[in-house]
């Protein structure tokens, strides 16, 4: 497995994390033991299950409870992905073909039930009521986001607020989860568990923005899917409403985002658009000011190698390039 | 709501559960709350959570919790149903349109989630770690079963032992871990849990069985689907194996459940050749031995109305016209 160079501190559990979260593979049938072993294989970053391994490294922690409730959370995000591939009608992420790319939409939706009853296993195994119920609670925050973008539209454009709540739904909600309840595995104090909440989620938001940033503004090649794709999807995001509020004349992003657009050729203007027009280094901004809250939660934590790494991580967040 | 004439001795405690599960449609948007109301309201018969709360009488229990485990059990039910049905394609359940006939798949997908992440919090709320393991297993086995009908077909006729497995997972597991958990959450010995639990799996596999064989033998109007709906989907049950058995060299049957029929003409006879040649009874006799099963593991409990209730409740499911 490939870490980032930040997380190498932690190399040691997150290969323990990895040999967990096959376990989920042990399942009687080779095809589908190829299909986990693919969707479970190291390729993503690991940043959720890296916050549950460093929050609970302030505090004395039963290891194997740590490992377990690492690899729950990377399993349900696992989980919402392969729904949410199938849901977008996504072909390719990370640069390899999603699991409804390869297999019809019933093997699609039970694998995806299969690894959410998975994590709930694994979180089960923490023996904490009150981690499993985080864990629950946050499952359901993820889903209620996702339904409000299919039923909570009204035909409005969205606001940043809406783009913010959406955003906390999908990505921050797990990163505060996976940081909260890391620490609270051990003896946090109510202060201490709160403020590392606070730092997984605002360091979940800024990773967002740099995730719909880099949708505009990466490199093909190193995304692995194709630049624009939100765009294209009529999903509305930061670098989309800061150019919308500068030019509410302009007509072409709009009508990509309504997915009236005349192909191809439109969305590449749109996101040109975009790029030329400050929006970018504006959203740039706005993630920074997530690192830096998430910076300041960290402040009452002892000073550690550990603590160290939770802040290289957040830098990592606003600089990285896929 | 109306439930069963041998349920009245739990109706109070049903109503509760009722609105236990409306919880889960206090959501923020208007179509989504309609949906989750219509999913939720009481058309089922809600066998499970009677389960739940038949066996937790034998002990002293916090009756808030077994609400909630019994909630969380037809929470998740529910939440298979609605996948079930999309994976499926199936256009009616009760009689009423599903949720993938009145919304698109991605709706579907997205709703059935939330209400795993539902079946999950209300699980956590019991805060019995015992009983939220039992609840994760169980949903690895309902998953995994789905999982082998899709990949762990060799082309082989399935034998007797694959339909057993196969109802396991899909039904009778849920309400073995519907029996043990309610007496798990009280103070039911070890081999008391057991005996309900062995009571659950028993009367889950007759259960399904009978639902097997009024796929064929039932009326259409009680079933609110049309007559030989397993045989149209190449999905082989009981009756089916029994006749093949005794008729091996039978093609109409083979033919139609290898989706090679010439239609509706050669599924109505597939369904007649099955209902005149014995199979009904054949299948009927053997969802009698599990019922006798059922009844026979509630021996070592205490002789109350509770018990009673359990007892008659088996003879239900096998007498039940749908």
């Amino acid at each position: 497995m490939k870490t980032i160079p930040i997380l190498e501190l932690i190399h040691e559990e997150l290969e323990r994390v990895e040999r967990k979260m096959r376990e989920a593979s042990r399942i009687e049938y080779e095809q589908m033991r190829a299909i986990l072993d693919y969707l479970l294989s190291g390729r993503g970053k690991r940043l959720r299950p890296a916050l549950v391994l460093l929050s609970s490294k302030f505090y004395p922690t039963d290891a194997e409870k740590v490992t377990c409730l690492a690899a729950a959370v990377e399993t349900l995000h696992t989980a919402t992905l392969v729904h949410d591939d199938l849901i977008d009608n996504a072909l390719l992420r990370r640069g390899n073909p999603t699991l409804n790319a390869l297999w019809n939409s019933a093997a699609t939706v039970l694998t995806g039930d299969y690894l959410f009853a998975q994590a709930a296993a694994f979180a089960a195994e923490t023996e904490s009521v009150r981690v499993i119920s985080i864990f629950a609670q946050t499952l359901m925050t993820i889903c209620s986001g996702e339904l409000n973008q299919i039923f909570g539209s009204d035909g409005r454009q969205p606001t940043r607020e809406h783009y913010y709540q959406r955003i906390y739904s999908k990505t921050a909600s797990l990163f505060a989860a996976s940081a909260e309840a890391g620490s609270l595995l051990g003896e946090a104090s109510q202060a201490e568990a709160q403020a590392l909440r606070d730092y997984g989620h605002n360091l979940g938001m800024a990773f967002q923005i740099v995730d719909d940033i880099l949708d505009f503004a990466g490199d093909e090649g190193d995304l692995g899917k194709p630049v624009g794709s939100d765009l294209r999807q009529g999903i509305i995001t930061l670098p989309a409403i800061c150019f919308l509020e500068a030019h509410p004349e302009d007509g072409t992003v709009a009508r990509v985002l309504r997915g009236r657009g005349d192909g191809d050729d439109e969305v590449r203007a749109a996101v040109e658009a975009i790029k030329e027009s400050g929006a970018i280094e504006s959203s740039t901004a706005e993630a920074k000011r997530f690192v830096s809250r998430s910076r300041d939660a960290l402040s009452i934590l002892p000073h550690n190698d550990y603590r160290q790494a939770m802040l290289d991580l957040a830098d990592f967040v606003v600089e990285r390039q896929k």
